[in-house]
């Protein structure tokens, strides 16, 4: 079965990543978690991705903020899709890491989510999966069901306060 | 082998989406187009998505401007993945459109490409699809050798000017 | 009497809600408040927002964050005004969810408030109401009254405190 | 019948109102269109506010840009429902326009719509008065089915492009 | 001597208006605080401006957050010279207050300063009527002169820490 | 009579600036204009600001566009009041010269206009000039007088379109 | 003598990176222009920049749009110093690209310059060369006179048109 | 050896300041630390500048927030490169600073780093000295290596953790 890479650009990136992992985790999914930069090991992050394929990945996630290149990075390396996901840092509320993750050049397509959307990102990794895996898609479709209900409690439990 | 569905919420966008339909043509994936709007014709929007993976269909791509729900109507309503090309119109740039589409709840991805990124959508089909399609692959990295073909000629040409 | 309909996309929303429910409370106006999500149970929403008017239903108060997409569902299904009210969440300050409710497509109108305006949402529903209730529209007239007299009596006491 | 007000801040802006007097006058409601300016007109501005529901007024739109302040001196002088357009202008993008339209205090609703949005504005009062109007709602619902039949046109002649 | 006038929209920005209070103060310049509302107590506000001149005053400082169009309403009904001052507040950081403020139409100019810059407010007043007034410009000049000391005192303090 | 420097960063900003002498000339306020840049010519900048004061001068305005420092380096070095005028350039639409004018330190006021507001700072002046010259104030009210009625002649002709 | 290296992500580019030629020519110092992609050709950029200082470059200048990672990913991988040029492209009017190339994260710096700001970034390596090279310092002195010579002649000529 | 100039508009500034103290000091380049304000202590600000260079500075580093004038205020005395640090204040979060710094006219460039990137500022300066000081250009070479160890240890860490 094809793995997900979750790849961040720094450790302290990890509590924002997490909920990838443990979606992932949830649905079966098999995964490994890297600690790789584009701009401080850049040689890593261009081999990672140009062996992804080959190493048995079928999706990079990457989690970066700022000037966030990580999801470029590994896009101009790899055929793999890749998926971004921008990470909100101490200035400009996340704007920066999304329109450097999302404007990417025509060639280079980023699937970006939205900013520290890690359980997004996790999700669009199974989607992409259960093309090919019928167990995934009806788990999937078993999700949604699952939210449903959860909405559908919490509407009945907002409406009894009103009544 | 699997679709793709081009859908746009009004054909005004047709110029912008259309570069989508043509790399797709030039990759040999089946697609649809369509003009379906998430707000004017909700139960098409709805029907289309929920039969989409019944209708052999593997990723439908939303193009969509201002507060662009379509991408969103689509994955709600589907456990495939969609792909969503925010659209520029007469104000604010495309950012309205940007973050309609990206800025997605969590349980519901949206793969947000770059502002009129029609081009990269299709791509991301193409490498989306070619986890289960060898062929598709090997045609996708194809083209990037050819883009750096282009690159590197280009270099020639600038270079030569300034020499 | 026509009763209004107070929708939010998610239970975590009820905060910015509430001041909607109270002022309408404290207005005599019959409301029912509901947590339905655009995205995550859309056959409800969309069947909500069209039973709307026969079930009673004046206007529908829709609040969401983030990619807000509410307010623009139950628009696209009922000819009830609908009101919109842009939920602030943890990126962004807010503007997502600004831009995805007011921008609208044209046929397809949102009554947008301010973010977080919840009390104004349901000030507009109570002005709405009015064009056919007499005594609605001197209970406004009278709030605004009080308004001006609240605004008189700080005035009196912050002048007192520079004089 | 209760008539809509239009108002605009400048005769500058007629172009992008005239599609809300097209609309209403499409739909039969009756309007008056007026150059009224928060700045340069004030007293005009609160007096028309004022006695705006005495002269059988049922709705004010009102639309300006840059600061735009016309719609909320409307409403500090009305408890009509008041409908804001907020006007793209040489600067900005309309972003000062939106932001000073939408962000009312509590107290004091703006029901805005998009950036131009005139036609938007005209569909929200014939909304508003369809509420004690049963033709109008069956026109409004008519328009919307039309709307669809459009949508499912464009759809039909787009598809047989790519077919 | 001219008197200074202090509105604010509401004893909410109390805080943030102070400082233009205490300036004025230790510049010997006559002010007076009030809370007056462009939308809540609108005709206070326009008898305020248009009596502002003959009442004595010779710049009237308006502070105001959200869509701040209390300046604005001074400077409709006044031909003294208007500050505006933006205040920020719970959303979009300032920025809907300082776009509401600035972007006046022609003939209305609000003098602006930066986000709650109240002090500077106050110094504009002064520099204002430093035009007709000698000791005040003295004043001015003085301060300056002891800002040019504490930044001195600074300097030494910060580079002995480094030496 | 005091006098008004009008002084830009850059002969292009000409067009721009020159509403502001058109209307100072109107109104009979004697002006110069000078090209002088904050950045290019830096000790002219501070001399001049220096200086202005003994000149002659009540007001300086500054016209400068991206980080438009001018303003600021103005302020810098006077007592006198400063008008700051944001001007629009290629890129950012303005926004960039806007923050750079009106965003200023404690104790360094720029009473900033609209983003190519010239005209308005022109009648700032005016404004300020207007507190000890009674003519001014008189023709201040006119000119606001006259602004009334071409508003109400437009009113009139709109009105007269829609009957 | 120390080389310049000008490189572009795409040939067109050019038209905004031509005036960092023609400075650097003008000021005699030796340079190189390519074309080489972040994105497309991620190897030949990798060792481009990892040979630069033994190629004989003193800086490079990176110039790209969108998502411009170019600087970015030449900062990775030398520690020359790198200069960015964001170049504007067809949406965000160039707020995309300056964010994506000045946020960079701790430890790579990306010495940035304005949106299309080409003769700065030419300028800033002149200034840079200048620390060992006498001759180019009298240079840039020489030019900053000329400069001033130019403003003052502009000042002349626009103060004429005024008296 | 030449020295770096660390200059912050007011001491305010130091916390975000001392990185590029400490990063300086680590690398064995001589620096000093001062406060200047652009506005507050202009002649200060023009005369450190112009004598910077035979002062023995080789690179002027300036922080400032809000309308960042200081590094440009720099960069218009001196021929030296000048280093940009905008910093965050209250309001905004720090875009204002940025557009301040880094929008500069041409003949004046400023290098901007990151909101709050002083560290990179610090490793500029040593970028730029070391093209005519090898062991400066050894200890970054060697830096880098020392980071892309950390990474290395970091990706460990966290992989550990999710085996």
């Amino acid at each position: 079965m094809l793995k997900v890479a979750i790849v961040m650009g720094s450790d302290s990136d990890l509590p924002v990543v997490r909920p990838a992992a443990e979606t992932l985790k949830k649905l079966g999914i098999p995964f490994e978690v890297r600690v790789i930069s584009a701009h401080r090991t850049p040689e890593i992050a261009a081999e990672f991705a140009k062996s992804a394929r080959a190493d048995g990945f079928g999706v990079i996630v990457a989690a970066a903020g700022k000037a966030a290149h990580l999801a470029g990075a590994m896009a101009a390396n790899t055929t793999l899709p890749v998926v971004g996901i921008p990470v909100k840092s101490s200035t400009l509320d996340g704007l920066d890491a999304l329109l450097s993750t999302v404007q990417m050049p025509s060639g280079m397509p980023v699937a970006t989510v939205a900013i520290d959307g890690a359980q997004n990102a996790a999700l669009l990794c199974a989607q992409i999966f259960s093309l090919g895996d019928a167990r995934l898609a009806e788990e999937l479709a078993r999700m949604r069901e699952e939210m449903k209900q959860k909405i559908a409690e919490k509407d009945r439990a907002v409406r009894a306060q009103f009544e």
